[in-house]
């Protein structure tokens, strides 16, 4: 559907991409050095098939031999270089409120080769302030300091009233990424990717599953 | 595939559920009372087709009219009661660091109908403290507690490594679903669904989309 072309020449859709990101997040926790994994094993981890692991994987060349399973590191690299996250990326984050002080202790995103290279805030009062390191800058700046950092993510955790303006502050800035917490729909060029992170929305699907739980419990062939 | 009988009887995919969630956004931002919106606006904001929204409303009745659109506030309340979120969810929040905080003044939560009713924390240092009018309970008494307070659904906001054992205390006192903010991947019993929210993941997935692009960019029909 949103498949696009892989180094390989293959598609890999979003839908696979979001499989390998868990892939590693087992993989990466598990290896002792040159230790193999099966298939099954990351299947068990993450909850899906085993079949389904083994076509992910395959997708990504020659990694694992029949009953051998594959080497963990070398899996690892190939998942990474697949997701583009072999090298690392600038980001810079906007609106240090709680949630961005929570990404900024997020060690996740360092591990991952993710670094934040400013901080940015409206509120006078948290400006010239330092936050794990950084010093948070007024907001009036970005689009200038974002192309000197050379950032080339943004992460928005503002409120959904001043999201518009800071993702075409973010966008003059040659950002190619944006990844938005604020609960707006953001119009983006087409040039410049954007991930939404609704927390709203993820409560209301974990509610949708309980109350499909519900009625599955009370399906005839169960009575 | 993980299609589920919706109360009509029908099967509701979790990708509908999550375009029914956005396409609740939309509407329950715009409409007058009695405005008509249409299938191609809800599409051009949300960013689908307006054959997917045609397709994914009809599913939930005979709501629209050919020509004249939806009813903006029947439109609402189907796709509520689709969600499950027609009627209130008491959650429990375990783990009040800053990403705890920060979903505590999400005010898109009591929006959505979910109601915080309980705050726990492990560090004695803030038990008994106020946050967004709840007092800070210590997790030991979690089961105990979540029990008492009607809890239907646990928020986690705790590190990696404690993740597990809030999920079995959770678990004890009969909640049906976890939104799990913890980078680790839980077990849990199948009566128990779970939402997992990895924000690196997040990340991720937006550099794989600006990897992805790049090499669209670079297709030979595009030199």
């Amino acid at each position: 559907m949103d498949g696009q072309p892989t180094e390989r020449g293959q598609r890999l859709s979003r839908a696979a991409a979001q499989r390998l990101s868990l892939y590693l997040r087992c993989v990466a926790g598990w290896p002792a050095d040159g230790e193999k994994v099966s298939s099954g094993r990351i299947a068990e981890a993450v909850g899906v098939s085993d079949a389904q692991v083994r076509r992910d994987l395959a997708a990504l060349g020659h990694l694992g031999q029949r009953g051998v399973g594959y080497d963990a590191r070398e899996l690892a690299g190939a998942i990474r270089t697949a997701l583009g996250i072999d090298r690392p990326w600038r980001a810079v984050l906007v609106g240090v409120g709680n949630l961005g002080r929570a990404l900024l202790k997020y060690q996740g995103f360092r591990a991952q080769g993710f670094e934040i290279v400013g901080l940015f805030d409206s509120d006078p009062a948290k400006v010239g302030s330092e936050v794990e390191g950084l010093t948070i800058e007024p907001v009036s700046a970005l689009t200038e300091r974002a192309v000197a950092l050379q950032a080339e993510l943004g992460v928005l955790t503002v409120p959904g009233e001043t999201a518009h303006a800071v993702s075409e502050a973010l966008v003059a800035a040659g950002v190619r990424g944006i990844l938005n917490f604020a609960p707006v729909v953001l119009k983006l060029p087409r040039r410049v990717r954007l991930v939404t992170v609704d927390l709203a929305i993820q409560l209301e699907q974990l509610a949708f599953q309980v109350q499909q739980g519900d009625a599955l419990n009370r399906a005839p062939d169960e009575d």
